[in-house]
């Protein structure tokens, strides 16, 4: 079988039905520009309405763009033709706190009962940056943005508590303000960052020792700045250690029908 | 003759009255709270042309808020009921680059070939910032705003060229993102940050020394960050040293009818 070719899959709709027919299984930065990328966490009923939330009180790590009905698997704000069963690349099983399997298609292990959450994601600020010209290190050197756990607690909501995860961009300060810019006008996507300049703030002592990703250079001149990070709902739901969730795998996000300019305040 | 008290200066009008009577000579920070206050910077016709480029070619430090024309003391946009001669508390009278005159009123100086240049002032992105819950150091403190020449030339235009001044006010980095996103909203009157972190890139030797106004602490775990200064135009009309320029005297503004808010994009 002939797999389909990268350059082909510039609509959501294509990148999701690559995903489904399993041609599709890495990656998808990149993929279907200008279209908004999401994360998604899928938890049975009962845990649904405090993850909800907790992501109603941390908005910055959880920036909700849609969430199902129970057993629903198409979001129906975010991409009412996906099917969430099927149109990511790989998803990730998790038992108790536990990574048990990495499925192409969640058709077997769907329940009526699953309530899913479509998170927001930083690839569409990143887009926002460079198109305004504002250099990203990891997109540049094509590795992963180095995120960081830090001392600081989310609001937790029943079960769900945790620290705040950070992703970090090393920038020129005039690059900075201008990121700062950008990203306020994407509250759906983290918006503007978090913390810049200090990271024993926030308790991250060692900045070339990234918890998830890569580790970036930092030149003379830069400074850090860091945005409330996706992988804080993950990391946060894990911590729960909850009988059965089902995620994104990394880097295998949910392509949603929404422009990312859509997604803009002004 | 019992001088006006300050607390009944509550509106543009009432300021400028009490300039125009004589009766307030002062600084006018604090007076008419929610109305914008303004540079002053008056030059002969022939000058004119010049500055009004050099303000377009440099919107940061020169955000002209209303241009008169030729001998016309009325700023019709700014301030259609004012009058540029009288209702400052105080001028400055600058020949050849030296300054000989610091008058209450310009009756007897004007000319019918002025042109008057209303320039915004960051007393508004200030009051923003408080208003916001933003600390700002100076102002705590009760003295003025450090300023600083820095090593970045402005855009030249005609006879006037010089480097870009600075004011500094240093925050907590969760402080200097909201004070980013706040002065952006202000673009009238010296917009967002031009820099923040790091003084030597602007050529700054010594925080502590500033060229203009009072130091002032930079507490462990703060940032400097730096706005363009209506210093500027000043310091570069006076560069260019003028057969005759006025303009007010240091904190004795113009009190527009302009509100704080007008001046805010969105």
């Amino acid at each position: 079988m002939v797999r389909t070719s990268h350059s082909q899959l510039d609509t959501p709709q294509a990148v999701r039905e690559a995903a489904r027919a399993g041609t599709l299984t890495g990656q998808t930065s990149g993929l279907a520009p200008g279209y908004a990328q999401a994360n998604l966490v899928v938890l049975p009923r009962e845990l649904a309405p405090d993850f909800l939330l907790f992501c109603q009180r941390n908005p910055k790590p959880c920036p909700l763009l849609d969430v199902t009905e129970p057993g629903d698997p198409v979001p129906r704000r975010a991409a009412p033709q996906a099917d969430l069963r099927t149109d990511l690349p790989a998803y990730r099983v998790w038992k108790d706190g536990q990574l048990i399997a990495e499925p192409g298609h969640l058709m077997s292990l769907w329940r009526d009962d699953f309530v899913a959450f479509v998170i927001g994601c930083s690839f569409t600020f990143e887009g926002a940056l460079l198109r305004a010209g504002v250099p990203v290190r990891h997109i540049h050197r094509g590795c992963n943005v180095p995120m960081y756990r830090t001392n600081i607690a989310c609001e937790p909501a029943g079960v769900f508590h945790g620290p705040l995860v950070v992703s970090m961009r090393p920038m020129r300060p005039a690059d900075a303000i201008r990121a700062i810019q950008i990203t306020s006008r994407y509250p759906a996507v983290h918006g503007a960052p978090v913390h810049l300049g200090f990271p024993e703030n926030l308790g991250i002592t060692d900045l070339s020792r990234p918890d998830f990703g890569d580790p970036v250079p930092i030149e003379p001149g830069e400074i850090p700045v860091f945005w409330a990070c996706g992988v804080t709902p993950q990391s946060v739901v894990m911590a729960a250690r909850p009988p059965l969730v089902i995620t994104h795998s990394p880097g295998c996000m949910l392509l949603t029908d929404l422009r990312d300019e859509e997604l803009a305040t002004g």
